[in-house]
């Protein structure tokens, strides 16, 4: 069901009514983000509806203990969950000494709106409270982009019909819960707070993980635009206070500006936290509120400078395409190789953890095209940290001789899941991280990265799939047995195609790279081998292993087979599901789930993703024929991958159609569970739906490829992408394709094929 | 590791010695019940070490929110778990006003013994306290088996070398912890109390489950044999302690009986338990514990009459039997349909639920040979009266038309369990209560309960196979995929052969009897089909469905494979597993275990078990030699199993050494968790090993036979069996087999395929 809540807008996020019901969607689809914290969309006012309180602080995790039914050797005793973070947007409203609160209030005009262009979420009320006084409250807040400890918020009540006592009350809280928690264990403590004449702060750290983190506010207040001194400060354990009251008459305004936020002990040492956010807060209340939203307008005007996708004839598209930039944005900056792209961002806490394979399977191509090239190699370097902690993670479950097994889901490296069938034999994550370090490769031409440090991450992971495979006399061949599918609908099975075919891709990548580095550069070849101790009989065997890979093939259909025994299952498509079944992993049980044919996400498909070239376009064919109609897409990551294949085999309509399940899945709440937070890294995918999908964006041979096509809802589209140091622009209209070398030197371009000279603007007319 | 804690005695448990590190394991071991209650072996007096607590009250258990890491669609909210309750064998022990605790004191002797021939546990023990008043206080505990809601205790305490104040507070006391529970909840709620000179009672309910317990004592004192009657009464909330203290003079004894125990509303409504209780205490009273322990011990006498198997030249063999044979009957006397076997019985609380398969796979043979035909009849009716919860619970994972799935786990016909492999999964218990069913018509010679009420449960099990099973097109077969088999160390499977085996078997017998049904009465048909709406056309589809299963076979090894893909794995046999990694369900992660060749228990060859006529002695070799090899027996139902089918191929040397394995599990601690209680179930297992194994004793066509074969390291054994009204004994020694008509008319008995004529006493000589 498809929820028509927010309003068409090319630039904008705009809820113009106010729904009880809705107020938890609203919070998660108006959230803010800097990268370095977060929040949802919350009141700054109390409110008795129903709201999730959320607010979150980059990297800070608490070890939460596993819960568990049923415990198995190797699960995790304890994992990172992301935490809700003491508040620090709040703001007491009272009328005549009465809270106000809109759930209980006449509520004449609730209007919210996110403006994507300079990051500034506005809500504004006008309300008549329970003892008749009609008053406007506007909201203004942003997350700083180019100060990742500040926040900025302005707040004002307007009177309209009488005069009344209006008091606002800014206040700082440690006093918090978390949603997602296992035992109830209490995250933070308070060690100290300060407060002076305007600014505030409180101190406090993580149990167990020992984070400090400083939240402050610096409040000042005026009346009419005139300063207003007569405030006060109320400290309480964990909770500071500055309170302003005044008789304001009919038409007068009252304001308060709050810069606020965090710093946290992965910026700073706890010991100059305060004295570092205090100094921030001093200069942001020198420029004020005003100054510093220019500021941010112009941050953002870089960002969508690179990143901007325009989609023309359709406005929710545009709409829908910019909101998932948007997001992807304040979620990650690359600025730091400690942080990752967490599947709810800033916008919830549900299933802890900040990293999935979506990292490397889905987000990355979107930050190596749109940023500059520090934010893919920090993304790589995350997992090249991580090393140590896979092989330790790998080492539980029983290997051996550095081999290591990167976590399903991580904040610290260590593993944060415990489901055997995932936990232990979703291993094909393993592959998409290799996969990234290829990728990287192949889209800068550049193998530093790869040889200073990938190449220790392909050694270990290469070293996991040598132990973890195993040889099939019956099948003379190299099997890969108990293992989990991206197609997460099947546990437990042998020889999944995508995993067996990653594993060997994976082994020949490695040996070929090491071969390149010891014909290139025998020094750098030499300490390679002392440092990872590989030894000339192990490339061998890898090889021999790679070449003698079992891949489950039928000659029936003419297609890989997703896994060993998928052919005896009974094969109805997915029309065959009666549609109040759907989604089936809310109405089936997991048994009938899993002895159905129906597939959670792209399988053998993903691997035709990956590794399309090594693969004829009929192979493309025959397999999307087989294999989509058995696929229900519910995985949010399904529908995106599916676009970019039906659009490389000219199914341009079809694409779209994927398209349309994946752009708008937050804002229309095509699964009724936005309320949760947003699905972060699946809006990479729809960047990929356009990019690679419509754009046909290929890196290969050194030259970078498109293959334009349009889908006939839209008039024209539009994107850019950094290419080796040139940023090349793609503009797709009814009649016409063109690239544009936008900035930077000429590099090897090729549209539909055909090599593109920048000497003259280079159009192709559409057939 | 053995434990060689337990003095070896032919009728006697026996511990010698105070180790402060095994009294939770003689907690267990020590354990007493009488099928309606039963207790832990915990001292009565308080105790600092470690100890494990528990009491029971059969059929009462606590709906436990279910605790699970990651949700499926299908588990059950809430599950029944069994639950300690209050105790009611509490005697607080001063001397000169301090505590005596064992812990803590100095001990000269400590000495306890079960005696199985009438179920007295006695201990003695002997110290000096640390102001060095050096006693003996000597505790005798039974539970009447006569008198299910009757235990008594008599407690005495004799000083050796001084004068002192000895105080003796026999109590009862509700607020007790459980130690399996998931969320810490209190299980319990006190209702009301009374208490009047010598008698007092705690009336409890549990929460939830509303089940109503009154908790007893009636206490009487004597000072070297008088009655003393200076003591007082002190009730507080849940609590109520009857106090004697005496000034003693060197060499005289202070003592208690005290008779006590639970009434429950699976017994007597909460309205009038006290009344019930007070007239047992009171008679019981009356009676003395001399007394009653002589009609406890005539009770005794009855079930061994029966139920004994002697074992000559091997005392610990001997002891081992009666271990298990004590247990058996303790844990269930068949009394009440409500009631089953628990798999740790009144020993401890592990698992939850009482019921598994193994009530039918395991338990089911030994009280349908050794106890009166009503036993067996209960256990099959316990499974009767859930079929409408059976329903209900293929229901809940989508099968409809009446298709029955038992619970893996259950109290009261409720799934227990939340583990998707097992709970979903583990469908081949369904086919163990049909083979019950069969079991105990073949055994009996009567199809009465059949007809009138096993045939429901065989058309709602059958109805469930039909629906789980499925067409494989590739195969042109009939698949069940997605399955665990009895070997729990692969999951999520397909085509287990023993699960396909059983479900095409259990389709056949059901169509096989419904058409003996309707040729023998019509009638009695007649009001089945209406019942069950059972169609001609169903039959012959289902007939159908079991004519065309798919029964995996591997040519090349000549054996049934356990399931697809079982040879694609790398085929070491157990040997290869480092001494120091076994168990390996304790060192090795779950998908290493699950990729392995290793098998947990028999699974294919528990078929070959269940159905040893449907196959030759050749192929029961052949797969025997190829499965036991990679079977690591961690289950404790494996060995036996084991025993019997190398008994039958005339292995008896290698049928002792799976012998050895079961008989003594608990008393020599082999697994090391003796601690958590007793494995009831298995004990039943090694009564197989004795009669079925060793006796060879089989029921078919009419006859029951018996291929006796003696261990060498026995001189003879020894057991008897009801069979249709007649009891029969077989003394096997090293010259002879006899088969003794003990009582009853002659029936058709067997020995080594030939037929016993009983005119004569019947001796074969041994080759």
């Amino acid at each position: 069901m498809i929820i028509d809540h927010i309003l068409p807008h090319s630039w904008k996020i705009i809820e113009d009514e106010y729904n009880p019901n809705r107020v938890e969607a609203a919070e998660s689809i108006f959230s803010l983000g800097n990268g370095a914290m977060g929040q949802r969309a919350n009141f700054e006012e109390q409110y008795t509806g129903a709201t999730f309180q959320g607010s979150y602080v980059a990297g800070v995790y608490y070890p939460d203990k596993t819960k568990v039914g049923w415990w198995k050797n190797g699960y995790p005793e304890y994992f990172a969950k992301v935490l809700n973070a003491p508040n620090w947007i709040g703001i007491d409203l009272k009328c005549n000494n009465q809270i106000v609160d809109i759930n209980t209030v006449k509520v004449h005009r609730f209007h919210r709106e996110l403006n994507m262009q300079n990051g500034l979420y506005t809500r504004t009320v006008t309300l008549t409270t329970t003892d008749n006084v009609k008053l406007t409250l506007t909201a203004e807040r942003f997350l700083a982009m180019f100060q990742e400890e500040l926040g900025c918020i302005r707040y004002s009540v307007e009177l309209h019909n009488k005069d009344a006592v209006i008091s606002l009350s800014p206040y700082i809280d440690a006093h918090i819960k978390n949603k997602d928690t296992n035992w109830d264990d209490p995250f933070w403590k308070c060690t100290s707070q300060y407060a002076d004449a305007n600014f505030a702060a409180l101190h406090t750290k993580t149990n167990k993980s020992n984070f400090d983190v400083c939240t402050y506010q610096a409040v000042s207040f005026t009346v009419d635009g005139e300063r207003f001194e007569a405030y006060s400060c109320d400290e309480e354990k964990g909770r500071i206070t500055f309170s302003c009251q005044a008789k304001l008459t009919r038409g007068q305004k009252i304001r308060v500006e709050k810069m606020g936020g965090y710093c946290s002990s992965l910026q700073q040492p706890a010991s100059i936290q305060q004295k570092h956010v205090k100094i921030i807060a001093t200069h942001a209340q020198e420029k004020g509120f005003d100054e510093l939203l220019k500021m941010q307008k112009k941050h953002w005007d870089d960002v969508w400078r690179m990143a901007d996708i325009t989609i023309e004839g359709d406005v929710k598209a545009q709409q829908g395409i910019r909101f998932n930039i948007f997001h992807l944005n304040q979620t990650y900056t690359g600025n730091n190789p400690l942080l990752n792209i967490g599947p709810k961002g800033f916008t919830g806490e549900k299933y802890g953890g900040s990293t999935y394979w979506d990292t490397e399977a889905y987000c990355f191509p979107f930050y190596m095209a749109t940023k500059n090239k520090s934010v893919a190699e920090n993304l790589l370097n995350y997992r090249h940290k991580h090393l140590e902690k896979a092989i330790e993670n790998a080492g539980k479950l029983g290997f051996t001789n550095g081999a290591a097994l990167y976590p399903m889901v991580t904040m610290n490296g260590e593993e944060c899941h415990n489901e055997w069938e995932i936990t232990f034999e979703e291993i094909h994550r393993n592959a998409a991280i290799a996969y990234a370090i290829y990728s990287h490769e192949c889209y800068t031409g550049n193998s530093d990265y790869l040889v200073a440090k990938g190449i220790d991450v392909l050694v270990g992971v290469s070293r996991f799939w040598v132990q973890r495979i195993s040889f099939s006399t019956q099948k003379e061949k190299y099997v890969i047995l108990g293992v989990t599918g991206p197609n997460e609908y099947e546990n437990n099975v042998n020889n999944n195609w995508y995993t067996n075919y990653a594993a060997k891709w994976c082994l020949e990548y490695t040996v070929s790279k090491l071969a390149i580095i010891a014909s290139k550069n025998a020094h750098v070849y030499e300490t390679i081998e002392q440092r990872l101790l590989v030894k000339e009989e192990e490339l061998v065997h890898w090889k021999e292993i790679a070449k003698n890979m079992y891949l489950p093939y039928d000659a029936k259909h003419d297609v890989f087979l997703q896994h060993d025994g998928f052919l005896d299952k009974e094969l109805h498509d997915t029309s065959h599901i009666p549609l109040q079944q759907r989604p089936i992993n809310q109405h089936w049980s997991w048994d009938r789930i899993l002895r159905s044919p129906y597939i959670k996400q792209a399988d053998v498909l993903q691997g035709f993703y990956f590794f399309e070239d090594h693969f004829s376009k009929e192979q493309l064919e025959k397999n999307f024929d087989f294999y989509e109609p058995f696929t229900v897409h519910e995985s949010s990551l399904s529908p995106s991958i599916h676009c970019v294949l039906a659009a490389a085999l000219g199914r341009v309509e079809q694409a779209y159609a994927f398209y349309l399940r994946t752009s708008r899945l937050d804002l229309d709440d095509y699964n009724a569970e936005v309320n949760e937070g947003l699905h972060i890294t699946s809006m990479a995918g729809t960047w990929l739906s356009v990019v690679e999908g419509f754009g046909g964006m290929r890196v290969k041979n050194d030259a970078i490829h498109f293959a334009p096509q349009l889908p006939t809802a839209w008039d024209s589209f539009s994107f850019k992408v950094n290419f080796r140091g040139s940023v090349l622009q793609l503009t797709v209209s009814k009649t016409s394709s063109k690239v544009t070398l936008i900035d930077g030197n000429e590099v090897n371009v090729f549209v539909n094929g055909e090599k593109v000279s920048f000497f003259q603007e280079h159009t192709i007319l559409n057939n």
